[in-house]
């Protein structure tokens, strides 16, 4: 959907979400229709049957299934890094990236545990972000250079991409973009992240106030948000879930960062992440704080703060589980099964 | 441990619960040792850091393991049911136990999901409890003898049990047992189970109100409560529960019903379900009201409420990744991974 350089425009990207596909209501329909006949009292299956409704509506077929898992990790470096707001040196990022290929990672035994693929996606890690309290992070080009890069991670026969990220300050940017997006100060939305606290957490909220004042002209416009306080990483992941939409693949948003970088989109069209199930509420305060402003009920409350995709991976088999239970339960007449009374 | 008719007695009972093992402290040490060495942020993963050590902790070893988890699913009948308490007749008891032998219910796709085998133990279906608003609804004799049968599903090998039951009327009797147990009447414990409202629901807390009448004498013995107002499904898990800490295999609790009557033991002993993690809380309303009562903090709050082990079924694998995330990830000196600055 981006093959040439002349599409990789912040207007592109905008008409691109103006086109999203909707709901496939027959999938719906049928789901709805076949809920009803399973051996159990209605509804009795609580969430895991609005989500085998969910699956089947984005994938667009019933009964959904998911055979082919994806967690994509997105990882990027950012200038701000360099103003102490981390408790981890950046070169971090690099070291966790190689502990991601060599199989060392929370995400490593999660992707096992689901059976699903992990593919890390490293972005110029030797080239940080500029300082957004100087000038924006990334510029429109580069900024669209890494949708379009995030958009790779949907590749034919994918049936559920989870969306993480890894990147030594990033809940920074992450912080910014949210505060920009849906308002509120630097102490507002930021969070220990890695293990910041007292001074370094005021901090950190300092630096994210300085972001925020010095691009408030572009508060209207969310992608040029995104460019100016976001970084690669976190444009990646909303190219990742505009071409999961094109692509009919449902997506579970990691935590905060993730959450944040996927909420751009929202900005653009409020039915934007309609196909998108956060995962886990994280413990970095701002997740919290989030969900409650976009209106995702998340399935995991575990105080999760690691990033990498972690709570993402750990949802899978809830939802094959959803999967399984609608495609594979008997009916009532199939079982022999009286109805209620 | 119970090898001989004489040892079926309450007495016993009383005696092997008061003879719990303990914590294995050894293990939980060694758990928290490698666990501050993994390359994450110190409780970056939160809830599935303390159930890596709650692993470890009953299973007495480290690292802890899941390999071969069994879902344990107990079917009774009841004297209550012929009161009118239940959406669905008595005969779905045994039809959904078929159900289960034909691989058609959700708990069956639940454990494929999570790799575990299914045990259904069909408890004297043509033989319901007696009514017990005329009467206890066991002896101590067959109360006992079903807590023996119960303790047959910890079967050497096994290293999580899973416990849920399916019965017909059995939210009556959890209703009821939770009232003995923990105060209250019987509008503050019953709720919808299969599905009835107003009249029904009215006639189902009256129900559960003359159980309580009659059987107050015996409302300080909680084996005796178990056996007034329990089923054979009940004491089952309760027995379940007693053989899993004596063979130090922890526990996944299902929902009302099933946390109810592994709930009778706590009245023995406050920590004899320390070994036992609840895995979701119902739609059941009792069965919140039960958590606060007991402080258990469910894994997920899904609005579940089919019962046949189908929530705990459904955790299997948060546990697993908890244990694989312990055991398979690196150290940051393995990985090469700076450390906090």
């Amino acid at each position: 959907m981006l093959d040439n350089q002349s599409m990789a425009s912040f207007a592109e990207m905008r008409r691109i979400v103006a086109d999203f596909p909707g709901p496939d209501q027959e999938a719906a329909a049928a789901t709805a229709a076949r809920e009803g006949q399973l051996t159990k009292p209605a509804g009795a299956l609580g969430r895991l049957e609005q989500l085998a409704a969910w699956l089947a509506t984005w994938q667009g077929r019933t009964p959904p299934g998911i055979n082919h898992p994806r967690v994509a990790v997105f990882a990027g470096n950012h200038g701000v890094a360099a103003l102490g707001v981390s408790a981890f040196p950046a070169a971090v990022t690099k070291q966790m990236v190689l502990n991601f290929t060599h199989g060392g990672a929370a995400v490593n035994q999660l992707c096992k545990n689901a059976d699903a693929d992990l593919r890390v996606y490293e972005m110029s890690l030797d080239q940080p972000t500029a300082d957004f309290t100087q000038g924006p992070a990334l510029s429109e080009s580069e900024t669209c250079r890494a949708m379009a890069y995030g958009m790779m991670a949907v590749e034919p026969g994918v049936d559920l991409v989870c969306l993480g990220e890894m990147g030594i300050a990033n809940t920074t940017a992450a912080a910014a973009l949210a505060a920009a997006l849906f308002g509120g100060t630097g102490s507002d939305w930021a969070g220990p992240g890695t293990g910041v606290q007292g001074a370094q957490l005021s901090r950190k909220a300092e630096v994210i106030d300085l972001g925020l004042a010095r691009h408030r002209a572009v508060f209207d416009d969310p992608l040029a948000v995104l460019a100016a306080l976001g970084g690669h990483e976190l444009a990646a992941i909303a190219g990742a879930v505009i071409a999961a939409r094109m692509a009919r693949v449902p997506v579970l948003l990691d935590g905060f960062a993730t959450t944040v970088a996927a909420a751009t989109l929202l900005k653009l069209d409020a039915t934007a992440l309609d196909h998108c199930v956060v995962a886990h509420c994280s413990a970095e305060p701002g997740h919290r704080r989030l969900l409650e402003k976009i209106g995702k009920q998340p399935l995991l409350d575990f105080g999760m703060r690691l990033g990498e995709a972690s709570g993402a991976a750990l949802c899978i088999p809830i939802l094959r589980a959803a999967a399984l239970c609608h495609s594979g339960m008997a009916t009532f007449a199939e079982a022999g099964v009286s109805g209620k009374d």
